[in-house]
């Protein structure tokens, strides 16, 4: 576990970021030193997953402001990287603090409380997806017969690539392992971008057993036994507890509940958005026809979907495991 | 349409098939001549579909005959084509007819008989799916309002690629739109391999508008009230109306019937295995690991599902419309 590659990185006067983009072919780092560098970074997807996009813009703010840091400034650098993409409440979350803290405070002094609020988000991102390991492993443990690995599959990645560290959803996979209770992921691909590679690759990095296997197959597995537990991630939770994730995530919830398997939802509170009354307030991105490759054929291309909360067993975070439907106890 | 490539043609003592393998990127016909050409044509793909694979291996027993046709000849044809794919049952369909008019002949006039009734289900098979488009259109035309186009979301590809003529799952959308009603269909990917193209490329062909999705969006597009009708093609029917359909059919019909969008399978009678009680016997084809592209990754790559009658609107065969927990009625 030594020589893992971070995903997130402060460098200097710049950011490192394992290129995402690049992976699971080659694993590089690559160098943010702009703004510009990290709207874009951020939009075509070498940094993704909801908390480390949050705690990414969170750098991007500070690499904003190092030459210029009033006001105007402060605001284009803001809405900058608030229009890169429009699902993951976590880089709206991490730039509304950004901009709270910072606009107290006098111009000269932003370019360093930047950097010092940056780490701080990233800092915390660890200490939550940690907590969110210690709070869901007992779900797999109980469900463990101390002897056949326990079925648990995802969805995209929610790993530690999605994050500072730990992941949300393989956090209690990563905490199961640890314990050394035997588990197995069913890694879906996750089309069009095929982030079940990035799953893929490390769950093999940690040394978690883990299957490949198209989107189109999760219905067969659950019906045929062959899943303990479903975890997810999230990219914005709604105050009722509907949940924007991955597109496919909302199949995978429905042949769950058909087949009595618990589903769960992973994510550290910021990826709540209390100001969201339900599922049908979420903006639903929509990428572009060239993610499926198929040449002049026309293409819709949504990225996430849409779960609702009576389909989800229990949302984990930081403070714990609540029902979807009850998550006002962990407002403020 | 007058330029057409055909699935399946006669040529001399030999077969043309259009390689599916190659399609949508070039269009190009293939000749087998032997028993081996056939049985690796079917098991590779370059021939697909139920229907097709069940009347390209009957022509298969022809050409397997030309030297020898004694019955231990016979009786090696038939369980080598068998023996290419376990699910499709109208392969299986199709060689139990050909050895059923084949064994009460004398070896002398096997080979004449076996293209003679190769023929004859080629010749059904078209006249199957005309009037599986014949009974589904009024489907569409019901649900029209006589103005915006009318939303129809398929799996994999029932098209005509799929069968010698008409299609099955689109026969009724090729009828609807030669009715003049406006139709469009929702095109899925098909992951692992892609089949969504193929029916892509023949709905342009046919000059019916369409959509390419990722499998995984079919849930959000039935959510947001984007599909009228779904429709797929059948591999297997059991007698109880559970159906075996490309991977990735049953969470559609779980998507379906949250929303309250009519699911129906179209196949000719050729597919219902009444021999088969339910779809728990139904034997599902596990492929290689290849077909995902994911190199050295571990991969499991089930070809079919099952989708339980009870999320089954109705069966469209060449007879009208059952129940799917009524095929009793056209057991003869």
């Amino acid at each position: 576990m030594a020589t893992r590659w971070p995903t997130l990185i402060e460098d200097g006067d710049g950011l490192l970021i394992l290129d995402q983009t690049r992976l699971p072919r080659e694993a590089a780092m690559l160098r943010l030193t702009t703004l510009e560098d990290v709207a874009k970074a951020i939009r075509v997807m070498q940094v993704r997953g909801a908390p480390l996009i949050g705690a990414t813009a969170a750098y991007g703010v500070a690499l904003g402001l190092a030459a210029d840091a009033d006001d105007a400034r402060l605001g284009l650098v803001i809405e900058t990287l608030a229009a890169t993409r429009p699902t993951a409440v976590n880089l709206h979350w991490a730039l509304a603090r950004m901009q709270r803290v910072l606009q107290k405070s006098a111009p000269a002094t932003r370019r360093d409380l930047a950097w010092r609020e940056a780490r701080a988000i990233a800092t915390e991102d660890k200490a939550a997806n940690a907590a969110i390991g210690k709070y869901g492993m007992p779900l797999l443990r109980a469900k463990w017969n101390g002897n056949d690995p326990i079925n648990v599959m995802t969805h995209c990645n929610a790993g530690r690539l999605a994050t500072v560290e730990h992941g949300t959803a393989l956090a209690p996979v990563y905490a199961a392992h640890a314990a050394g209770i035997a588990v197995h992921v069913w890694v879906s691909e996750t089309r069009p971008r095929n982030q079940g590679l990035l799953t893929a690759w490390e769950l093999a990095e940690a040394g978690v057993p883990h299957t490949l296997i198209a989107d189109n197959a999760a219905g067969l597995l659950l019906m045929q036994g062959k899943v303990d537990l479903v975890i997810v991630g999230a990219d914005r939770i709604a105050a009722n507890g509907d949940t924007a994730n991955k597109v496919g995530t909302y199949l995978k919830a429905l042949a769950a509940r058909a087949h009595d398997v618990p589903f769960y939802v992973a994510a550290p509170l910021s990826t709540i958005d209390f100001a969201c009354a339900s599922g049908a307030q979420i903006p639903i991105e929509e990428r572009g026809a060239e993610e499926l490759g198929a040449g002049a054929v026309p293409v819709a291309n949504p990225a996430f979907d849409v779960t609702p909360a009576a389909l989800i067993g229990g949302i984990i975070s930081e403070r714990g495991i609540a029902a979807a439907g009850a998550l006002v106890q962990w407002k403020s």
